[in-house]
């Protein structure tokens, strides 16, 4: 058994979701790793790490509807000095998630048909997203 | 220390929560492993899997409830064609989880005494859902 | 590699956010264990485990703010007998987070700049609350 660290830079044009599945997965072939766990591990606040439905674009677009009405740009927050979309950000990291484990057989992450892996940026700016990948195994 | 690969498939009769902790528990005895950590990780994204209060079936409805309220069926979604309970379903999960890490200490969950490890499923009809189980310790 | 486990107890004193980010690293730091991931565990159902932005104070009463009017403890509740700040805590654990697992690499946790591990208690009364750390690595 063995741990391999891996960095992976998303780069972000606004709100949205960017997919990461393969660029995930070929962190995992580079590490020659054949059975064990990838924990994918986002270093921000104001953006989330999850998986999500990838087959479907207005899926993913109704989740980001969702969450802009669920927590709106214009409450009244008491942490407003980086902006409207500052404080939400932070929020919509709490409600959804920062890391996912991912279980990998015979060299591939085991996930479902329709998942796949997810920067959920929820700044307007472009921001480039420090992502850790840690493989744990054999 | 090595790895431990299990499949659990869960039948599900609807939304509602499903309580997997004992099925879970069983992967672990079998695998022999007495120290280190179980990821449970579930393959789809139109259900979820969470710990959640194990004791009062009253508690789980209440989460149950409150979810269909924050996510109704009947909003304004633009991915609408496998049903009014789709799209919610994708919301419900990526607001709750997709897995657990629980450690193993002597061959047991460190779950605590009133947490349960459960299935959550979004949607209405019948669905069988892959739980994918990996130990990894000695 | 091995396995290393730990126990935190964190002494709440009412709702809010409980920084343990230093207590993890501790923990870490005795484990003597260099390279891997650390598992946060909380053994409870009405408290939550998660990363938050640990800089601003006000950032963080901006989030129990808002999950004190997304999760209200006046509403319809069937499970109501310990209290009316009980169901709410059920309901905001589930969508937050029981755990976090997080990189080591040279001995520290790779977490961003203004990333912090808290305990989120839900409770108005004072508790002990149970935190489970499992150290994987070498």
């Amino acid at each position: 058994m063995r741990v391999s660290h891996e960095q992976l830079e998303v780069r972000t044009n606004g709100k949205g979701t960017y997919e990461i599945t393969d660029k995930v997965q070929e962190k995992v072939d580079n590490s020659k790793m054949k059975n064990g766990v990838v924990t994918v591990f986002v270093q921000h606040t104001s953006c989330s790490l999850t998986t999500m439905e990838n087959a479907a674009p207005a899926a993913r677009r109704d989740v980001e509807r969702f969450l802009e009405k669920l927590v709106p740009e214009n409450a009244d927050y008491e942490h407003d000095d980086e902006g409207p979309d500052d404080m939400p950000s932070h929020i919509r990291m709490v409600l959804t998630r920062t890391s996912e484990t991912i279980p990998i057989v015979d060299g591939k992450m085991q996930i479902g048909t329709w998942q796949g892996i997810f920067l959920f940026e929820h700044r307007r700016a472009q921001h480039r997203r420090r992502v850790h990948i840690t493989i744990m195994g054999e």
